[in-house]
């Protein structure tokens, strides 16, 4: 202890004022959305029933970076600039003479990186009296209590999904009055409700680069503060479900790396179970299991795809945002799946050493940074691997519960499942 | 927003690297605790079954401060020096002339301020392969899973209390299989084990002098903190349980208004359904339920007392720290009693204001800085108030979600059950 800088901090003075965005500086611009009726591009207009002007403006903007607003940047100060942690007991733990590091965004009020989205996506869609209403998964509106009771706190108004507010989603219960649902489903329901309603806008967590966009802020401060101590990663690796948290850490550094400034391997971790990279097809299919949304060019395993109730919910996604997609096609970034149980046994050295307890889709991340600080062990390469550690796990313990009383499976993946869902997906 | 500094940092250059022990500054020392067969003063000899000599040294030291180990700054620093918040957003909603502070713990990776004191704990106990036992009470460990789980992940063995483990344990069991126990009744069964096997140490969360001393890191960096906006306190609240998230932010403040620097009224909140320092006496009782502990000189309750299962569950102790009790008699402090319901209305404007949802021990200081800031709005004085938000309520959300589903109760305290309780105090 005491022989390396454990905490890397950044004052408020030096807290990035500009999310960056990626998309000029990259070889070839990523695919464009399509209208689902006539396959031509989408433009502005298409999106205006869905998201205020100023956010479909950063979903198609060629600037390379967008200011924070002010009162954006109030906000984000609650908790930001987040602190960047160099794993100095964890490295101990495993014998590596590699440095690790992750970026931690469990300060948060919310426990996670989520809010540096939010955020602005209620700044951008405010009016006075503004409300809000969630459709979460019913697997997890029932299962996971806690996430609901914390957005009501909040003020918001919380539906399981599928809701009996929608016609999809009647129509999904009067099936199976049980049904577990889906982010396909909860997609489709908060979206027909926007669609329905010139009032009423749509707001979504990840996906979109809009969204990828806002979480940038993790990767400047991260660059900023191995710039502090004098590091730079050779490899990056971070959690992907849609991928919001691994675009928000990785894009700052992709654009050092295209500028030539340095040369990381950039590694995405997804779960076993849900593997939409690693097994997906890249093709034009929905964002949301209706197929109201317009297609987007993306890894997916089928817009009807349910995958398995693993504990890592916010990974559970067909798609792969198509940003991120794109970057994955173009070769700048690498993808494996790590099943969670070993994601799981990651994190409980993770927690024993660091002392913080990792949220479920972190602990991918983390098992991955274990793996390749195994392999600098055998090779005795001194490797600086940078990692995002995106959320605690205060919300999820019931997972943890489940894992040290050794009930936790590895859930198999039905290749059938993914052929029958891929068999539905749009042939353009 | 943006009218004034919302977070106050300290650089990790500025922690403080002594803890402040207020004894020596009184205008009269406390009462000692008493050996409970001789109801002679209990010396250092007496405790050495239960804590190593480092801890009971630090509980009955005359000296005003003890450095703390570099081992345990090394641990503090993964979340210390913990942020200052002006409560701006809170006071506008308020419409409140007063200018809130809160010291916030719950950066922490239990989420609280406890690890101020248990890692200085494990370190004086530490030998290799050390292995760590808790009782919780079995109320807590049936409706609170998430904690004991917590627990789990860092290692620990958790029983619920009573246990099958001791005698104690057992005989209540046998009376009723369902017994949801009591802090009094958990420190019973620890002790037990301690005393009962050479090689075993009883630890405990708060009340000794040695606890409170661990905390007021809190306070210390508070008083770094306010000095750098230039503000000094004119009321300073804090709630109490077993005394040591009070005593940790106030005593170095008290220490000042000796000194006759400052001069804040300094204000304990309890709940008024356990509310020693209101509704207690000033007597020697026993510790815990069985009467193993020294008697200790506290306001109390009587160590039978089964407190209402209100969600503080951390401020459910039937007495109340010998060494709060003893400056509350000097009258160097106040103290109200709050019932939970107005804790949880304080608690929902200050997470729709500040962002941050407290746990429920803090509710009741928030409820208290609320009550003072609304009297500021009536009066028209500019006070400056400041209390402590020592933990965040991620794990407490049920309790959230029976006060928005209106279910919550205010609990009446029974003063039969005090009465019958004080009766089996003893009388010295």
């Amino acid at each position: 202890m005491g022989d390396a800088p454990h905490k890397i901090l950044l004052d408020e003075s030096e807290m990035p004022t500009a999310w960056y965005n990626v998309i000029p500086d990259l070889p070839a611009p990523p695919p464009p959305p399509l209208h689902p009726g006539t396959h031509e591009p989408v433009g502005p207009d298409d999106l205006a029933p869905l998201f205020p002007m100023a956010l479909i403006e950063q979903e198609v903007t060629g600037e390379r970076y967008v200011d924070i607003p002010g009162e954006v940047l109030d906000v984000y100060r609650i908790w930001r600039p987040s602190p960047l942690f160099r794993a100095t007991r964890l490295e101990r733990e495993l014998g590596t003479p590699a440095r690790i590091y992750y970026k931690y965004e469990g300060v948060s009020p919310a426990g996670s990186h989520k809010p540096n989205t939010s955020v602005p996506q209620a700044f951008y869609n405010h009016r006075e009296g503004m409300e809000c209403e969630v459709w979460q998964v019913a697997a997890s509106y029932r299962s996971k209590p806690y996430r609901r009771t914390m957005m009501e706190i909040w003020g918001a108004t919380v539906h399981s999904s599928p809701s009996e507010v929608t016609e999809f989603g009647r129509s999904l219960l009067a099936e199976d009055p049980n049904h577990p649902g889906s982010l396909g489903i909860a997609i489709s329901e908060a979206v027909a409700m926007a669609v329905a309603d010139p009032a009423t806008r749509y707001a979504l967590g990840s996906v979109l680069n809009h969204v990828l966009l806002h979480q940038t802020i993790i990767g400047e401060e991260a660059l900023l503060q191995l710039a502090k101590v004098g590091d730079v990663p050779d490899v990056l690796v971070g959690c992907t479900g849609g991928g919001s948290n691994f675009g928000g850490l990785a894009f700052p550094f992709l654009r050092e790396k295209l500028a030539g400034k340095m040369n990381p391997t950039i590694r995405c971790v997804e779960p076993a179970a849900c593997p939409s990279l690693t097994k997906g097809e890249y093709r034009y299919d929905f964002g949301d299991t209706a197929g109201m949304t317009p297609l987007m060019k993306m890894h997916t395993l089928g817009h009807g795809f349910i995958p398995d109730a693993i504990h890592a919910g916010g990974l559970r996604y067909h798609g792969m945002s198509p940003l991120v997609s794109h970057i994955y096609e173009l070769g700048l970034a690498e993808a494996i799946a790590i099943p969670q149980r070993e994601c799981f046994a990651g994190a409980l050295t993770f927690a024993r050493t660091e002392g913080i307890v990792p949220a479920p889709e972190p602990t991918h991340a983390i098992a991955a940074a274990i793996r390749e600080a195994l392999a600098c062990k055998e090779s005795g390469e001194e490797k600086v691997i940078l990692t995002a550690l995106c959320g605690h796990g205060h919300l999820d313990m019931a997972a943890y519960e489940q894992y040290l009383s050794g009930e936790m499976v590895d859930l198999d993946l039905s290749d059938d499942a993914i052929a029958a869902a891929m068999a539905e997906v749009p042939v353009l």
